[in-house]
């Protein structure tokens, strides 16, 4: 099953400085084969479903082993069986529509 | 590695009215033997990492096979190393510190 | 515009535990007069969307206030137009459907 | 008080097509005078909170003005009292920490 995921990863524990944990995870992500766009609130993740949930996992392993006590993350993940989409056409959808009707 | 969750799965494409799904996907929780509280913008799952993501894929399956073309899922996941807390626990934390400090 | 929120705050950057920041701000709903449910991942609140959101506001002005440096808040919200529903109603709809189908 | 807000509205009972709802979202907060950036799954805010949370509850009665009976938006919200920090520098300084321990 195709997934497109939004991952946001936040250790407790570890102080206000986080983005190190986060470059870990994108390590674990890429390592993982995993196509991924990074943004400001966490990272687009498009692939199979068991390959990026056992990456998710994976992330919190090595998050933990980083030295974090606690993580608390947050996933959207959608899954349809109209037709396949990727990420950027999702964004290119969104898009068009804005061109197409740009004073309404 | 042992996690709490908070699934909120949103059926898309099958009209406004969608509490079947989501009643589908609690018997799907509950026969995997995981425990669960359901709340009013979601369900609560307490239990193994892969034993839950295991069965958040099968209500995706089981959401997709009762006709649902398209599926957003929201999931918060917390994992902690430095001790076990149950969901009981977490809301007990909460009062506690509610009722010592009234005036506050 | 009536509305159902699920509200789950996260403090960075004051250790571990989390529940002294919760249980200020479970007062800071309460003291709005909002309706709230709180569970093992967040809390549940019922109300007007400015009402709502004006306390949600403060929730992060009083943990900042605290002393926590950076907060990470999740919310999930839904309006609907069709029919007014309380967090009780939402609950009971699912609950019924599992009933109504124990062999599905 | 400055927030960076990651936003997804998910209109329900539309169908399964949803993009002419996320765009009318998009020119609502572009329209608010907001530093936007679309990505796969939501769309990341920058901005100053009464300015955005207008702008969301915006979207929400645009939405419904469109026809959607039903709409079920997840936001995140981040506030920091320590530094001020803009959508970029939060990617940049994961970008940083990725090109600073290629092997890790």
């Amino acid at each position: 099953m195709k997934a497109i995921i939004d991952l946001c990863v936040v250790p407790i524990g570890v102080g206000v400085s986080v983005s190190t944990y986060i470059a870990a995870c994108e390590r674990v992500l890429r390592e993982a084969g995993l196509k991924t766009q990074l943004h400001a609130y966490g990272t687009n993740i498009e692939g199979d479903w068991d390959v990026v949930f056992a990456a998710i996992k994976r992330c919190h392993e090595v998050v933990h082993e980083m030295g974090a006590p606690r993580i608390s993350t947050t996933i959207k993940v959608g899954t349809r069986t109209d037709r396949d989409q990727t990420m950027e056409q999702k964004i290119q959808s969104v898009e068009e529509k804005m061109k197409a009707e740009p004073g309404a």
